[in-house]
């Protein structure tokens, strides 16, 4: 349920009922030739309308700009700061909480916001007792993504533009994804990408982790739907469950 | 031009053509029983989508969250610091810069943005030499708005959830004006309402500022019209300036 | 009455007697030929001095430091950040609050201050509860000016060592201006500047906005008259008002 | 040389030719029964008056608000951050060296000052090179003190209200000083005050650490003197040296 | 080879041949009843001198305090937040840039400090071009510790005061172990831990997650072991590799 | 006592019993040829181990990088600011007050230490009523210092490097004197440096501020005895306090 559509008059009431407010984030971020710049924002919103409507939760709306540290220097990549994404979401888990939410959602499509999310879910925890704060990066895929997956695994974590998250797009924005351009790169990653600072384009061109030709809405259904269910589950938990007093 | 829906491989070219980003900036905040809480942030959209047609500029994705401290207590709203915002404008400044843009424009319909806005664009002023950033809340239309205004003006410079803004939103996005819930509220602004901090709970329950049921169609046709054009007049001539050499 | 020639033995209960501490702020900054770079701080001081005295406050030294970010780069101007004044305005609210004040009066005689004065005041709303908080400029002069100024206006909210400002001088400092320099400058202020950061050697090399040979101790007099009476009013008003129970 | 009565269009060659900018700075803080709060403020004013005379330097308008931690709960006193003291003096001493300065003297009278001012310093060393940054608390004195002292010494540093300080108001000040109110107070600081933070109320209720009663213009005139001739010796040694080249 | 015993006199020549510093990294966190408050400083320590016997390296004198935020409320725990570590760790880094090292291995014994590490190393790669930054946490180890792992596995990345961590101190420092003390402790970790902040004290009073009895310094051999040949192997690589032309 | 050989099952009742908690703090910096760069870290481990044994005491981890910004060029030394100084001596703070030690001894052997250690401590005792915090830089032995120096001195308070260093080094760990070394140096230290940002290279090449060769461990055993003598009779004292009562 839109949250922005709702009005002030109404609202108090509804808030109190759901207790749930879920939070799009994505990223404006260098997809290669077949996903647009935008891709982890339609999906961060595709997935947050899903699960909402699962929980009767309200989603509030997408945050669209996040931590691009390293795609920054391809073109059309956008970024902010992990310091700055840890103060904008304090500062409006402040806001849900005064406002008498219970459960606030930080819905990322965008792996690179996960550091500065859970950062400031810390923070809130301090600040907000009462209020539980979820971070959500596809939870609990990981497996299923390792079995739908035909190409080859060019890195143990990272997925981008590549068979895993152009499935995905293509079961929840099919619209949004021109096959005809999709390629397969296997970037050679090099072998100290995990402990050092590594631009990708140390790396690649194309910012395709793999390969996108691969991708099937099929596949991304057995994602989504996993996440949909691990997140609805983890949602009732944390409304069921009463912060201040544990 | 939605910036977002571009690809990488792309938008490159198309940034050194353009040379003008349009960031609408908005507010989750209380409008009424007429108006929704996104009201602002519909309204930045629509406008810049606008604008945008007319000068060739490219569309950010809505930064939907706005510094609301008059009225965070009120049902629904949310908001964030100047602080926070200025940062996040920096942030996405310098990357805007980077990527070749000449032009930035924060167009805000939301009026407790400005101030944030103004002191990042003096922050960037001196940071990324060569980008113009201009600050938009319906430039060059306090005249036209008092002309239009039938009802009484409660305030010199605040418009909101009042004739003036339901007429822009009937012009611009009549689907989400609930006409029939429209009031008349002529709140009796404390004499001190400029010079101390003033939460409008001191003065308001509707956080309707005038009246409503006046509003019209043709009113905000007016009123919009005017700001498109004095924004588009002052992005040409930005576009034309080279501000390194000034 | 001079608050630092009190003395520690018998200053609390003043305090508790007469509740309001009126700080003046000006800035360093050039003024054309005719006026000192002190302008503002000395109108600032005089302002002060007369409103004090009429409602029984204590006047605290001078502030003669301000955000000069316009003209800061004009010979003789010295400038700090918002950052800072914003720090130093909320550090020395909350001294006073702990001294038992009631009301912090800002005075400002210069424009540029105003934004951080705002913030400052709104930071106190929050961490001293009792405080009232008032930041002026000429409160309520606006009228007045433009029915004493003959000259053309060359700016519609900045008057800056014109004829107004002139004017003022003349009336509350005669003694420090030397009217047989002051000169006529109708700049051709651009017509973005409102909307995006102008430093004034863009348009002006005198600094004058307007004609400063038109000023005369009378039009300052029906200026200044007029901004006592309304600071008077205001300070009377939140002398009255307790903040704690609202 | 009073910097604010310059203006404009004649203060750059005087700039040039000056090179020296000297601040005094000083506080708001309870010094006994004798002395104003201002005290340290005309000290520093009066002293930079003498020191600029001697060496033709430019005296920058008052800061009258100093770090008063250890004093900040006696009546009257009013503190700011060392945080704030450093950002302010960070800033202006940018400022002075863009306007042309070559040395830039914070001249103290406040003792709880000099750790911030030294910081700043430091920060300006590193960002103004070409700038000599010289902080200054009656340089050199300490022996003088203790030879014109006739009273008990209860402090090692401290020189507060007391034999000391009242004498050099006595001869930059007298018609501040009410010497038929000072008093002798002789308190017992605890061994632990060098090493812990110590409120000045844990071991004196009157701020004055001495005998005040002894205080003599003649006292007051050697430290004066002396404090004159070091500050003249060091600002003519920083006015010859070029840290540009150093 | 330790840093902190050479001298002043020697060491500029040593640094340019040496080209690397390892920072052992601990923290003061609550291990159960067999290992002690700094069992990740025991181990920093030990595996950085391993390490540095290896490549050559310097090894920093041992930075103890760490980010513990899931265990601060356990007896004998001390934190630091991220942002106070980031800050050290940058700061350290730009000393050893300017004293002409060339890699700066952050070996941190402690899980929980890897966030801050890794952005500390991205403040880095724009602040110091040319040096190259690792964040070790036994690289390379997640396959060999499970192959180890006789007992039951309680969380999917988190080792601590269990079969693995306790096997590393046999091996590595078998003098502060009490096996005598070793318990088995499985707890059942809420399925919520990976996503919302969960104090420790939520599932375990002992701090131990696994069955420490189980340790032998045989496994923790099989773990250092590779953990030091993968550490080596990235050393090695990054003192070839010249930022500067990458 | 050595806190971080403690495990967590026990040290809950021996916090309630010792209450102090005791942090050596150095730095790592150039000593001249006789001397390693960790020579403050050496004293302030061995000197707090001395005094914890007679007070009994905690003893914590060493602190070893510290501010060394007069020395930060010179070959070897590594600086953090003061800035990171102070938040991590306050975030350690915070985390011993809510373990439950009563004082916290902040025992530097670096003097350029001691004014974020001030500034920490004043932050603390706000943030942590009932904790007392003292900072120690051999406290009490100006005097005695005077007394056993036979060379020239070159600075009334820096020691470094010199006699007296070098005779403390002698007497706590002569394995890290290398006598044979020693040289004598009397620079000429400007008259400024007191009153100016002055970066040692300016008078010295060596670091060594006198004549090291006169050191003996006679000389450093009279020194060290007293420092400790009053370290212990302040920590007593601190020990029988009740912060929060007074």
């Amino acid at each position: 349920m839109d949250y922005s559509l709702e009005n002030s008059f109404e609202v108090q009431e509804k808030i109190r009922e759901k207790k749930v407010a879920i939070l799009p984030i994505g990223a404006v971020e260098a997809h290669g030739p077949h996903l647009p710049l935008g891709t982890d924002n339609i999906l961060a919103e595709r997935l947050a309308d899903k699960i909402a409507s699962e929980v009767d939760a309200f989603v509030l709306p997408l945050l669209p700009y996040g931590q691009v540290w390293s795609l920054k220097n391809f073109p059309g990549s956008l970024t902010i700061s992990n310091q700055t994404l840890i103060q904008l979401v304090t500062d409006l888990g402040k806001s849900l909480y005064e406002q008498g939410f219970k459960v606030f959602v930080l819905l990322s499509a965008h792996l690179g916001n996960i550091t500065a999310l859970k950062e400031a879910a810390r923070h809130l925890y301090e600040s907000t007792p009462g209020l539980t704060v979820l971070s959500f990066f596809y939870p609990g895929t990981t497996e299923v993504m390792n079995q739908v997956r035909e190409g080859e695994k060019v890195h143990h974590t990272y997925i981008h533009a590549c068979e895993i998250e152009t499935s995905i797009m293509l079961y929840l924005a099919e619209e949004f994804v021109d096959m005809s351009k999709a390629i397969k790169d296997l970037p050679d990653i090099p072998p100290d990408a995990d402990v050092t600072p590594t631009p990708w384009e140390r790396f690649t061109r194309t910012a395709v982790l793999g390969d996108a030709t691969l991708a099937t809405r099929e596949k991304g259904e057995k994602i989504v739907t996993l996440a949909i269910k691990n997140s609805v589950r983890l949602i009732e938990h944390a409304k069921k469950r009463d912060r201040t007093t544990q």
